[in-house]
């Protein structure tokens, strides 16, 4: 937790760019997996932890701006939950830690709403993203699922302090950094060919869990690097594989690292693969070098994208322009989704909130595929964090549908892909604060050529 | 996945146990975390699992008994899923794996009912247990949360199924036994005073990642082992503590394993944590040893609970005839949990379907303090399988509680017992398949007495 002063400077800020209304804030519950009582790792909201810092279920809270009230909606222990939970603070107690001073019991929060309509307050809330939220504002509110009109004022006012992270926010995500990078290097020290993906994963998630760190999103080591969203474990990584690694750790605040490397099965890459990985790394280093305020990411995406381009026409894979295949869209053949995104309490931050407000500013998104895939497009200004995971996939299925459709031959060389359709996918990932010049990795150096990952295996 | 006859076999059977109406199965969707794609592993609801074997998000089925059907509604894969999750079969490929042969898109599912409702046919459900089940019988149905009435018969029908483990669930809960003791065997080795708890749950948490397994619920390692679940991993292990640890695999078809331990920070035990552990092992094995078809399960809790008090009685803590302590609830001052539950693929088997039915025959449990936590009682049958795990806790708010409002003064002697108020908890615990004449332990042995766990530091 930050200091006191952090959550009340946070409310107060958050309440002049809102203005009037009453705010309300959906905490998350506990969440069951095969039965109510048997439940996942708690996580609180991270828009709750940002303005209450209380990692704690079975909240909700007002800030009633009109009448400058703020207020956390929740029950007490009673004694058999201390005797099978603990001893704790009183809710009170824990919320006067943070500033806040009045907490009421959770079912009073409906009548304090209906108080608050009948008085002609509006009341403004954030897109919902669990069931629980759904069935509270149905309680609540009398909103069915999918049909709540979240308060843009409020997302805008939400996004614009979270997107600016503060001193003591990118300590925090540093401290998750280190721990991510420290995850990666082990990875890249135990695997050995004949082992499951599986075992990989334990030693990697072990050093979040030993650092007393959390899993920031579920992680990806697989074969398969070419299968973006791939959470399968199972396959054994033979001689010759690749084994693609995203994975990152989240502190016990609840701020993420997230970072991607791809490590060679054997001590060395192999000659074919070295190719590929060159282009992914000169695409990366060229991502990274153009990082500065007043960049639009989608400018560094385009390039990055363009340098994919570039090293596949070295190959006689693609033809024609680089940039002119990108603004087309024939780059995305192999660079189907986005450069990178914001990363703070949420891996992909505030990704609940809407992308078009956190990385478009409201401007609309394109549509076109790979390109719709970029979560991030917005002009950098300092304090953003982000991540650089530009990549190079050979999607078998990919391939076969645009060469059926002959869709881009003027910039992709079908003859001359096939013979690459079994490669897999190269993606390196590391994570940047923009500051007032330019931009700083966060944490410690993950190896990124092919020469570092040789160097520790 | 087992053989297709297995679940063509389960479905048969549950349909003449029903005789009649329309079995409606929610299947569990993904769960997001802090946004809707940070989704928690996801974990099938394990009734669908155990009659349709689909382990994948998204589905709901129906088993039509008036009309002879068995369909599961769900989508198939767009072009986009499959370059973000990789290739995979259809849909009705995977039903049909499992003798399924109609799947039909998701949004047909309320048609179908409200045809059924039309047609006179009664539409059985299951309790609900997550907020997505509310809003799918809302939604389906038009019932609000909570005010649900699921079908008796259909509940009883599946826990008379799911109660008697066949010798194929046996050998797979087996699989998850022994990983789960090579988890508490590596954290009986690791454990050095200094470390963090959360080191210990790093390096018991590998051993299932490593062997394909998931945790089959949160994982306990606290040096406060008297509160009874306590998900806090953050303090230190000091020299003189123990460390209560709890947790268990899964496997990947869903089968649970569920053990404790209690390890000496040190090489060894002190006398006075001897003397307690001493009395936990005693209770244990009395009830290990009075495990057979026919015996309550009550009678064995009774059983177990006279032996700790047979103990404190010898310490002084204790006082009077030890079983009329525990017909009075004397005991659960230091035992206030149950003494074990049923196991399968719910570690706390079917308790989102009712205790009461699984546990009890649909007798009524007891409200005594805690003789009302344990949540098996009932005769025991051949291929029941449970878990067995007394505890002996000092728990201070239970003993101020307890002692301010001078509750069983007749059984408990306050002033001996104040001086074992800081000493912790303790408790050991395994996993029983009932035999036609006795009971067999499931999975390798893990240490059990002071001896055995001071030969493994």
């Amino acid at each position: 937790m930050f200091a006191k002063d952090t959550y009340i400077n946070r409310r107060k800020a958050l309440k002049e760019k809102v203005g009037s209304g009453l705010l309300l804030f959906l905490g998350n519950d506990e969440s069951g997996a095969n039965y109510e009582d048997n439940t996942y790792p708690y996580r609180q909201d991270s828009t709750f932890l940002y303005y209450f810092g209380l990692p704690y279920a079975g909240l909700n809270a007002v800030i009633d701006i009109d009448n400058d009230r703020e207020i956390i909606f929740g029950d007490e222990l009673s004694i058999d939950h201390i005797v099978w939970m603990g001893n704790q603070p009183t809710l009170h107690e824990k919320a006067q830690k943070n500033g806040i001073d009045i907490t009421l019991p959770g079912k009073e929060l409906k009548d304090y709403l209906d108080k608050a309509i009948k008085a002609g307050q509006k009341v403004h809330t954030l897109p919902t993203y669990r069931p629980e939220h759904q069935i509270k504002l149905w309680n609540l509110l009398d909103i069915r699922p999918g049909a709540d009109t979240p308060s843009i004022d409020f997302i805008r006012a939400v996004v614009d302090m979270r997107n600016h992270k503060t001193e003591e926010e990118i300590k925090e995500i540093e401290r998750a950094c280190n721990v991510t990078a420290d995850m990666h290097t082990t990875a890249m020290k135990v695997l050995r060919p004949g082992m499951h993906e599986y075992e990989v994963v334990a030693a990697l998630e072990a050093v979040a869990t030993a650092n007393g760190c959390s899993l920031s999103f579920p992680t990806i080591a697989t074969i398969n690097g070419q299968t973006l969203h791939n959470h399968y474990h199972g396959n054994i990584v033979k001689p010759g594989d690749m084994l693609l690694v995203d994975a990152g750790a989240e502190t016990e605040m609840g701020y993420a690292g997230d970072m991607s490397s791809t490590i060679c099965a054997d001590k060395t890459f192999t000659p074919r693969q070295k190719t590929i990985y060159d282009i992914q790394v000169a695409s990366h280093i060229a991502a990274v070098e153009a990082l500065r305020p007043g960049v639009p990411f989608l400018d560094v995406y385009e390039l990055s994208a363009s340098v994919i381009c570039a090293g596949l026409k070295d190959l006689g894979i693609m033809k024609g322009d680089p940039m002119e295949a990108v603004k087309a869209g024939a780059h995305a053949m192999f660079f189907p989704c986005g450069l990178g995104h914001m990363m703070g309490l949420d891996v992909h931050d505030m990704e609940n909130l809407g992308e078009v407000w956190v990385g478009y500013d409201g401007k609309p998104k394109s549509t076109q595929f790979g390109r719709k895939s970029l979560r991030l497009a917005r002009p950098l200004e300092p304090g953003f964090v982000l991540t650089i995971e530009p990549g190079v996939y050979f999607i078998p299925e990919l391939i076969d549908y645009w060469k059926g459709e002959g869709r881009f031959k003027e910039f992709i060389n079908y003859d001359e892909l096939e013979k690459w359709r079994g490669f897999g996918g190269i993606r390196n990932e590391e994570d940047y604060l923009i500051t007032s010049d330019g931009a700083r990795r966060l944490g410690k150096k993950i190896p990124l050529t092919t020469e570092e990952v040789e160097a520790l295996r």
